[in-house]
Formats: C-alpha cells, sequence, structure tokens
C-alpha cells in the first residue's frame, strides 16, 4: 500500500505533516509513504526510513492561491506531484491538507474522474450529538447541481460509509426543506425520485435541523447548500460559544461555576469538532483523494492518512464505479 | 389605523390572542382591531371595548392543513376572513399566527400582490448577538427563485430595514458561499449584478457562517437556501443547549455550577430566540401581513400588532411599490 503527501499543505506544514506521517507509518507495517515537499525545509524534520521516501518540489501552492490557475502554472508543487504520482500508479491514494480548491483541481485535472460520476463532491464526516457522526456531499466542489448528480453523491457516500465508516445498510437522506416526500425546490424534487431507484438505502427528505441528532448516515445535498449549511452550523457553533464565554465571565459566581464545570465543556467542545472526525474525502476520482483539515495537526494528518489507507483497502472507488456502471446500464 | 387579527390562529389561540390584542388598544390609542374567530369561544375571553370589534367566522385553518388548498376552500375561517378585511379596505393590515403556508396563500390570493413584485417574500428579523437583530429573506415563501426576484427582495428588506427597524442606510448582503464579488451558484453570481444597480446600499456577498455576529442588517436569499440556514442555526443552537443541560447534569460538581450561572445562561437563550424580535413580515403584498410566531404568547401577539403598526404608519408597501417601479421604468 502506497500513499503520497503534500508535505507543504495546511497551517502546521511540513512539521506537523512529518509527525503525522511517521505515526501511520509506526500504526500501519504495509505502509508506504511518498513525501513531497522542500527538502531543505524537511531535512531537519526527516530521519531515514524504509518505508519512506522524501521527493524534492520547489513550489508551493498557497491557501490565498486562485485554485484552477495554481494547479495548471506551478508544475512542481509538492501537491500537483503528489496527485501525478497517483496518476502515474506509483501511490493508490494521496493525502493533502492544503487549498481545498485547489486540491479538487488537482483530483480532477491530474488524478482523473471516474467515468460514471460527472461532478466529483467533497465529503467530509461532520459530527453528531451521539458522536456517531455522518457522511455529507457535496460540500462546495461544485456550486451547482442537477438531479442525476445527486443521485451519483448518493451512491459514492453509501459505499464510502458501508465500507469506510463500517456502517451496515447506511441510511441515506436528501436535505430538503421539509420531511414529506414532494417537498422542495425543482433540483430536490427530482433528486428524490431518482434517489428512490438508486441501490442504497433512501430515507426520503431530511432538514437541516435534524442533522445534529444523526437524523442519516449520509446526506446528500448540492455544494452550494452543503456550504450554507455547514458554515451555519459552524457559526452558531462559535457564537454561542462566545456568548457562554461572556456568560461565564459575569462577576465572580459564574467564574467559580466555569472552574466546575470546565472539563465538561471541554468535552461538548470536542465533540462538535468535526476535525476529529478526519479529513474529507473527495468523492468520483479515479484514486482516493484527503484533504485534511487546514489546521491539521499530526493526529489529524494520521486520521487522513488512515482514511485514504481504509479506502484502498475496500476498494471504495471501484465499488463506486462498478455500482455507477450498473446502474447505467439498467436504464 | 385599523388592524385585523386572526383569533384563532397558533398554538396559543384564542386566549394568548385576545391578551396581546388588549395589550395594543392600551399601548396605541388611534388602533382599531377586528378580531375574527369563534364568538363561542371568545365570548368569555373578550370583554367590551370601544375599539374592538369581533367578527364571528366558523371555520379554522390547521396547522395540518394544505395550505393553498385550505384558502381555498375553508372560506370562512378566520385567517381568510381577515386577509378578506384588508382586501376590501375595512383595515389597514393583518396578522395571524396561523399556518405560515396558508398565511403567504391568503396574502398572494386574497390580499395581493404589488404589481411590481414577482413574488412575495418571507422576512422574519431574527437575532444577533449583540442583540441588534438582522431581516432575513425570502425565508420559505418560494423554494425556487430568479435573480431578480433576489433584486426585488433586496429592496423590500431594505425599505422595511428602515421605516420599521430604524436602521439608516442599513447594509444589504447577499448570502453567498463566499465573500469575493464572483463567487456563487448560477443565481447568485447574476443576482450579485443585479444587486450592484439597485439604489440599496449593497455591501456585497456574505456568508452563511457570520450571519449572528451581525454582518448586514438586511439578508437577501432564495426562499430554499434560507430555510436550509434558518433550520441549521435552530437546530445547532438547540443541539448544543442538549449538551450543554448534559454537561450541566453530570456529577454534583457540575450541577452547583449550573445553579451559579443560571440567570446568566437563561439571558443567552433569550439572546438567540428569534420570537422576541417579533413576527415575520410577508412583503410583497399591497398591505401589511404579519405572520406572528406559531408559539406565540400575548406579549409576541403585541410584537407583532406593532410591527403591523408600524408598517401602515411609514407607509412601507406603498415605498417598496414606488421604489421598484422607479427601478423598472429605469430599465
Amino acid at each position: 500500500m502506497k500513499i503520497s503527501i503534500d508535505a507543504m499543505g495546511g497551517d502546521n506544514a511540513p512539521h506537523e505533516i512529518v509527525k503525522g506521517v511517521y505515526k501511520a507509518l509506526e500504526a500501519f507495517q504495509d505502509l508506504h509513504i511518498q513525501l513531497y515537499g522542500d527538502e531543505e525545509k524537511l531535512s531537519t524534520l526527516v530521519t531515514a526510513h524504509n518505508r519512506l521516501q522524501v521527493i524534492h518540489t520547489d513550489e508551493v501552492i498557497e491557501g490565498t492561491d486562485e485554485p484552477v490557475r495554481a494547479v495548471r502554472k506551478k508544475k512542481n508543487s509538492s501537491m500537483v506531484k503528489m496527485a501525478e504520482a497517483v496518476k502515474n500508479g506509483k501511490v493508490d491514494a494521496c493525502v493533502s491538507a492544503g487549498n481545498t480548491g485547489a486540491l479538487m483541481a488537482a483530483g480532477l485535472f491530474v488524478v482523473g474522474r471516474i467515468d460514471q460520476v460527472d461532478r466529483p463532491a467533497l465529503a467530509p464526516t461532520l459530527p453528531t450529538l451521539d458522536g456517531k457522526g455522518f457522511v455529507m456531499l457535496d460540500l462546495g466542489a461544485n456550486s451547482d447541481a442537477k438531479p442525476e448528480h445527486l443521485a451519483q453523491f448518493a451512491v459514492m457516500g453509501s459505499v464510502y460509509a458501508e465500507k469506510v465508516r463500517g456502517i451496515t445498510n447506511p441510511r441515506v437522506g436528501l436535505l430538503n426543506i421539509g420531511t414529506e416526500d414532494k417537498k422542495g425546490n425543482e433540483l430536490t424534487k427530482e433528486a428524490f425520485i431518482l434517489l428512490k431507484d438508486m441501490p442504497i438505502n433512501f430515507v426520503g427528505n431530511v432538514e437541516s435541523r435534524d442533522l445534529l441528532t444523526g437524523v442519516a448516515d449520509v446526506v446528500v445535498t448540492d455544494g452550494f447548500t452543503g456550504n450554507m449549511v455547514l458554515k451555519s452550523i459552524e457559526g452558531t457553533a462559535s457564537g454561542i460559544f462566545t456568548l457562554l464565554k461572556e456568560a461565564f465571565n459575569t462577576s465572580m459566581k459564574t467564574k467559580i461555576s466555569a472552574l466546575l464545570v470546565k472539563d465538561e465543556l471541554r468535552g461538548l467542545k470536542t465533540k462538535l469538532d468535526y476535525s476529529e472526525y478526519g479529513g474529507a474525502g473527495l468523492f468520483g476520482l479515479k484514486a482516493p483523494v484527503i484533504k485534511a483539515h487546514g489546521s491539521s495537526n499530526a493526529n489529524a494528518i494520521f486520521h487522513a492518512i488512515r482514511q485514504a489507507r481504509t479506502m484502498v483497502e475496500y476498494d471504495v472507488c471501484g465499488i463506486i464505479q462498478s455500482t455507477l456502471r450498473k446502474e447505467l446500464s439498467n436504464d
């Protein structure tokens, strides 16, 4: 099993990336890693390892770079080179904590799309109150979607939830403005009809207010809505934590209260931290491409590598392809 | 000033509605109210008042009724009769805490649309952390929108924020997946261009994660996205409060902590309760139609009546109409 890693992407690159890589090499004895990045910067961090190969790249795609242009122009960047290793069959999967848009472009233009998928989708696992989490896609790879795209997302998410997250017969829901079958806008009304015929456990429409309570294992939506909902959840959580901090800072009495419940509050925040659930998969490509959170530490990188590894192990991309091929031939 | 009220709509009808009506009659000496509902049920609650007229209706539109059908079939319902009073010029505005969809249908089919508005929009005022709040529209009156609808929403929201909420030169933002000018899906990209030319203080794209921090006074979006975002905020807030309750219930220590910060936490919850900000206006109609929250108590009904009164006082519907007429003649 071989995985390529972008050593230069994310807020804590390269040191936390390298630490995460060593953690993964230790945990998985079958794992070989190709680490792409600036040799000089990596030299102080990397020690010889028989399953680690460092490959020098002299360009970096920055978080502020315009994604498509960056992937086209910076041909010797750690991210593009890492993706080329997948394309050329040197490795089975790749992981980056860098520019999300650029990674999507590299996935699409370098790694390449599965024929049966019109649009790749970005699919993170988001937290639920019970700690189980759910897969949501698309979270912004495309801002406009057609009903058939949502149907493809549903199959991809379902295969992933079953194979990688170990959920038997995962419940797939369509994000909508009401739970009744005929609710929605033009897109979701048409998608509903298609989803009913997909080889998945389709549980119907689900509402955004029920996401945190785990109403489905896989939630399907277009990238625009997905982005809106994710950022609404983030903004609300962050806003409430700000108000909580103020509440606890009101008086001596509330400050004492804060001390008494400190550990439990920290636990609560961890529960809602979706970086705890690993990276976001970019589904619909010929091989696993994992986007680790931009602020990933060594532990998050380790989890993203493990995620890529499990996707390879269970041939998630192959199963997505064969499932959709069968579906298309039935039409 | 005359306002008609649906006495039978909402979870706490008719008693809290009647209480709210008396509160409003007391506060506003120029206010005359027509109260539509079941005379028998109202008889024990209503005492004679020279500015209050009770009009008997023998049908009620229930929360579970299919909106359009209910408005068409239940012609003698309190809601339809209340709307007819507006149409016939007997009153200047109306308020109901009943079935939202039915009220929108009654607004559209009975009260009627302003010629310059293609689609009415549901526009509640939502909370911000600083307690000022912002107007968001459309929150679900239509699930599909065209760019020109969003431009009309922007003008309606801006006029309302200025006249009723007293905000000078209100900042109008377009809800989008990024703040850069060219971000978005087809709808928002085209709407952005139209909004730049509207007679409003357009501040560009705003993201859903920044809504609670008051990034704009008026936030414009299509009804599908608006519904998604509103329910995401509600669901997240409710989920975090559930987790907080659990955290405070963990041990004797945390239970003591809860007692010490009880008042501040209640204050926090109140801050995020959008029913505190009054009812939702249905904009784009020939007269003010206010949807009070379904769980409205007397106080919420009082605020909704005040809101309707202010809309009449400042001729919000007239200004919306003249602004859009001018805009159309400029094209």
